[in-house]
This record gives C-alpha cells, structure tokens and sequence, in this order.
C-alpha cells in the first residue's frame, strides 16, 4: 500500500520554497497550496518575476551595487561627489547607508571580507578594482565602513596598508555607542570602543 | 534627491514574495536578497517549480483532489473500496486522512463549506457532482468529513438532506476528545459533544 501524496509538481515547489531561508516544511507547504488554490495568488506573475531577476540584475561593473536593465543607481546619479568612496563588504550595505541620506559620494563593494576560516582571501573579494579606482582619481578619501566584526576589522585593517601606497585618504567610519542605547545595553567590546575613540 | 533603491526587476520581485502567506516586507527582501546573491538559490528552478504547477496541476474531474501530469494519485490507485466515499472539504483534506491510514475508500472534495456571510451556496460547492456520483453506484456509504465548525456542521447538515433523496448511507465523523488531550484543555462544545457521543 503506497501513501497517496501531492502530485510530483507540487512535491517539487515544496522542495523549492523549502531551500529559501526562514521558510521551514511547514511553510514551504503552506506557501505552495496558497499559491495552488487561493485566487489572488499569481504563481506566474513570480515566476516572472524570478525570471527577469535571474537575467536582468548584475553587479555594477564598477562599484558592484545590484544593477537592473536601466543601469547602476548610485553611478549614474548626478550631483555624487566622485572624490568620496565607501567601501562596504556587500551590496545590500549600500541601502541602509543611501536611506539614511548622510552620505553622497560613491561605493565600492568588495563582495564579502575577508575570512581564513572560510577561506576567502584578498584575490577572492575586489580589491584590486578599488585600487584602480583610487588610482585613477588621485585624492580620493577613501571610507572604511566594514562592519565592525572581527573579519570587518581584519578586512579594514589590510585595506588601509594596501592603500598605503596610493595616494589617498583612509578613514574609518567610528564605533561606540548606538543612538538610543544605554549603557545597560552595551557589551564591553563597544564600551571599549566607546571609550577610546572619545572626543 | 531621489533615494537610491533596488532595481525595479528585484522591488517586483520582493512585492511578489511579500504577497505570500507568512511572509512579511523584511522576509520577503531577505529571501529576494538570497536568491539574487547566495550561490546555493536557485531562482530559475524555483520559476519553473511555480510554472510547471501552474501549468500541470488541476483538480482531478472526478474527486476534486489535486491532479498532475500522472492523473489522480487517489482515483488510478488500485484496490480501493470504491463503495465508501469520504467527503472533504478541501483537496489539502485528503493528505491527513491518507497519512492516518484509517481510510482506504475514494474522496469528494466540495471546494469550500456553506457560508452565507462569505457568500458560498449550495451551487458554489461540488455538491450536483456528488449526487451524480452516489446516484451511479447505489449503495454508496457517504462519510461527511467536513470540520467541525458551524459552517461545516451546516454543510454536513445539508448534504444529510439533500442525500435522503438518493439511496446511500450517511455518517459523520465522531466529535469528542481528541487523543491524548486532557480535560482541562477541551473546550465547552467538544466537551458537550464527547457527552453526547459517548457509547
């Protein structure tokens, strides 16, 4: 006696939704019938959807923020001051920067930090593209804003050696405490940053 | 200033995950995130997963359960007591029943229970279909499998009547206490009804 189950179809969009994070079988199951029976579902409309990110979003060649087919956001804005860089590891450490409007020049992604134990090393993240750019616009200050983890650190700290050689201005975005936090809430790695970089 | 966003294909992209169940704006760009970026996604076979189904799975003409390319899994299958049918609410239904392994006879999925104040009628549920079906093998045992609620307690209530017509035997599942549930967690009704159904 076999055990009668969905359709090989809907097993394999189970499988599918399953992969994708924070989405357990439970989910994944519940997702897949919702987008089977329920009428203001539209499956195809996000499978489109899927379709035109896979073929349509690249790295911007340059800074490596996402680019669609109308080209790369942040480069092709006018008014950005080109002689300012921040460097972040990924390209979704581009929005939260761009939404808090504090900053205006351009980014550079490098697609990661670097990290032994996983074995990413500088060859692995684009690092010799951002020393081409700073080249090429002698002067540039150039912003460090890794996170402050101890491979964000590690990535900074080697950045700014091998921009040593270039001319420009390295500078690294400042730790402490975060705006509305007390001190009850700080670990002590913050408060030391906290305390030494006092002004 | 304009703020810089995602490409329009990856917004598209989080508005379609946003509009599946469970899934909320933040999740919805964290899983459109990791499809774009994650080497392990795979967004064109999660594409086509939603295309083959889409395309592939219907309810099967006869029961009403979810049917792919290789017909009914239920209907085909061999060795069923064709003289017992269970009737359900929903195609989802049959799965529970069949892992439980209790039942070994056909299904009827009504699409939906009777619910004036949603606006479901009688002729909005599979219920001509089901007639048909016990008129052509007389002597039918019907199961009325429908939830417990008032709107399933109606549904059933209606097609006791409307199966008096026909020559079959109508039951309904037991209501009591659930296995392994103990008195202190069972409701008023379930109580009242464990009272009424004891033997």
């Amino acid at each position: 006696m076999t055990k009668v189950e969905y359709p090989s179809e809907v097993s394999a969009l189970i499988l599918e939704l399953k992969r994708l994070p924070g989405i357990g079988p439970r989910s994944a199951e519940r997702v897949a019938l919702h987008l089977l029976q329920d009428p203001r579902a539209s499956p195809l409309e996000l499978a489109g959807a899927l379709q035109a990110c896979s073929e349509m979003v690249k790295a911007c060649p340059l800074c490596g923020f996402f680019m669609g087919s109308s080209g790369c956001a942040v480069c092709r804005e006018q008014g950005r001051d080109g002689s300012i860089l921040c460097v972040v590891e990924q390209p979704t450490d581009v929005l939260p920067i761009e939404r808090s409007g504090v900053f205006r020049g351009l980014y550079h992604c490098l697609g990661g930090k670097l990290s032994p134990l996983d074995d990413v090393r500088p060859e692995d993240l684009r690092i010799g593209e951002l020393l081409q750019r700073v080249r090429e616009t002698p002067g540039t200050e150039v912003i460090l804003a890794t996170s402050s983890d101890v491979e964000g650190e590690a990535t900074a700290n080697y950045l700014s050696e091998v921009l040593a050689s270039v001319a420009c201005q390295v500078t690294r975005l400042a730790q402490g405490l975060p705006a509305g936090g007390g001190l009850e809430f700080a670990d002590e790695l913050t408060l030391s940053r906290a305390f030494e970089g006092r002004r």
